[in-house]
């Protein structure tokens, strides 16, 4: 089976590499790149911090920090305004997952006609995007490094696709430094959903020789750091570890693919206005369950690349030993168990299933999953 | 210590995905691609079935077939000349290392002013050079990935490096079918050479967290492949093992570095018109041994790697298990010891000596090894 896989175009790394952004905006021969950020980072240092770097070389900006949690279409449209009134010619995505995915979009609205529901699935741009640089302030969401972005349709509380290579940021600045001050709990949702994209994308029936070494070579990452780092958020060696699981676990799963959590995870997550990693983290290890016997040798690998002897194990053990480790894993996290353990009463609406039973997730799931698996998938988080 | 790493543009990989070539053509907007091969290619039945499948969907093309093993100045020179005359505007490099190094040294000359000998070493080109997409036909040289391109000046017996993100193929193409006819010998070679990449890389004081991982995904997939393959070339399993491995390979050390087996194998290679692959194999033991002070700890992830149990070994001990394994592989390989095994009175010239002194792979070497010690080196495979 052929496949196409599309590898990141820079990436500059290391303490204090947020100073080479005035570089990167000369090599891609920006004059005024707008930065797209949200209120959270305007109000701490880290904007200043950026912004000290370009005056200092006296590169012109502007500045767009409205992007909320989960951006909608408003917000973005609103960017794109912003983007062309201030006569910017690039963009600076500075912040987590939603501020990557905004300027993502905003890249194409600002050059192509037509609005973000234009642009939904796998998309086509007449026009060049704007050229993106992306300074990720969590190790989580590998937008970085992804051709994807996520919009909300927050009317309907839906997640939506857009896919397009043209999106892919022509630079990502892993800057460990940037993560010094992240909460704890920041620091526990962003890694698991690293790490689920790690351990989906190498289960992924999409996924093929590159993207499984990628995947594991996340999890290798990922899995002895996130809980020192998140007791060490000072730790720039541990904060660069987890912005490189990150990061590979993001180039694994856009070119290979996701699985049912993913599926599941997203009408829960704009349904209750979950972190996306945690609502990823709620359905893993029933995913896991369901999955093995679709997948058993690879519970194998990944138990080894846990660090975890599989040696005289039997094929059968294998899931059940990693389902035990991942368990402990998040219980030494600290994410919640469900949704009753912080204080949300679970409905399911039938548009849950319907929005999961969309997804392609789904289809790159190991094991095929019905309906009813679905709707029981979804009640067993509450 | 921050550093930049590129990633390769765009892999195609998968059984017969050689069909995807007139749709890359297309997608780089190519109208008459050259294609870059030697005589070798030339008359087995590979370079027939390339172009059968441009015929079929009715693309034009050149075909320049005269690229030597490590090509010198004359041919690439001839090969721009032809690829001007023949009014092409992609190349499309079809073979091992050198027919794909040759379409990159082309891709600058044809689009350039000047000659090779104004681009040695980090090249800048004031044009963008012709694209490239490149079709590797041996699983070793990586190079379908790299930013690097080798000269040999044939007078002086020296190979020369020349760098540029600007040579990165746009598009490598990985059809594991394309090398079931190799001579195990070739196989055995050229996957010791990206064996060698994998390890070098590794060790490199020029890797990072990016190319340290990729190098140990190499040598998971290299390691347990490399046998089997070159007992049964048509597998295809194995043929795509090792493509990705080599291909894996080469994206770390073109961002990461190579060592001392890198810098002690060209002048020897170029003098003995050796294989790369084996120039590189003759000397990777005592290269390991040399290390091992400087990077203890390194020998003991490799061996894990290798699926070689360190537990309860003395960090002292991982370098030595780890030289006694390659050791192993060689022999079972069927690699030659040393020169005289194959016939080959090795005397040392001075002039092997300063090529060696001069060369990158020494300053990324994790002990510094000084004249005394290379002329040791250079000696010791007799």
């Amino acid at each position: 089976m052929a496949y196409e896989f599309l590898g990141p175009r820079k990436i500059v790394a290391g303490e204090n590499s947020i100073t080479s952004v005035p570089n990167e905006v000369r090599s891609l021969k920006g004059m005024k790149p707008l930065i797209v950020t949200d209120s959270g980072i305007a109000n701490t240092g880290l904007l200043k911090r950026l912004t000290s770097i370009l005056d200092q070389e006296k590169v012109h900006y502007g500045i767009f920090s409205e992007v909320e949690p989960d951006p909608g279409f408003a917000i973005v449209e609103k960017g794109k305004r912003v983007f062309l009134e201030s006569q910017c010619d690039l963009l600076i995505a500075f912040g987590g997952g939603s501020s990557i995915d905004a300027a993502k979009i905003i890249s194409f609205l600002a050059t192509n006609e037509g609005g973000v529901r234009d642009y939904l699935g796998i998309a086509v741009f007449k026009n060049d995007p704007i050229s993106i640089i992306a300074i990720p302030t969590t190790a989580g969401t590998g937008s970085e490094v992804t051709h994807n972005a996520i919009v909300t349709d927050k009317d309907q509380k839906l997640k939506l696709i857009i896919r397009s290579s043209q999106m892919i940021p022509k630079s990502a600045i892993l800057d460990p430094t940037l993560l010094n001050s992240l909460p704890p709990e920041v620091i526990a949702n962003t890694g698991m959903d690293a790490f689920t994209h790690a351990v989906e994308s190498f289960f992924s029936l999409r996924s093929n020789l590159m993207t499984q070494q990628l995947s594991l070579s996340a999890v290798r990452l990922i899995y002895p750091s996130l809980i020192p780092f998140k007791e060490n958020p000072k730790n720039t060696e541990l904060a660069s570890k987890m912005l490189h699981g990150s990061c590979l676990a993001g180039i694994a799963f856009t070119n290979g693919g996701l699985g049912a959590v993913h599926a599941l995870a997203h009408p829960i997550g704009s349904h209750y206005h979950l972190p996306h990693g945690l609502s990823c983290a709620l359905f893993l290890r029933q995913v896991l369950n369901e999955n093995k016997e679709a997948a058993l040798e690879k519970y194998g690998v990944l138990l080894e690349t846990l660090g975890i002897n599989s040696q005289g194990l039997s094929p059968e053990k294998f899931a059940e030993k990693l389902i035990e480790a991942v368990d402990a894993f998040m219980k030494r996290l600290g994410i919640p168990a469900n949704l009753s353990a912080i204080g949300i009463k679970h409905e399911i609406q039938p548009m849950m299933i319907e929005d999961a039973l969309k997804s392609p997730g789904l289809i790159a799931n190991p094991k095929k999953l019905d309906r009813n698996k679905i709707e029981e998938l979804l009640r067993s988080i509450r």
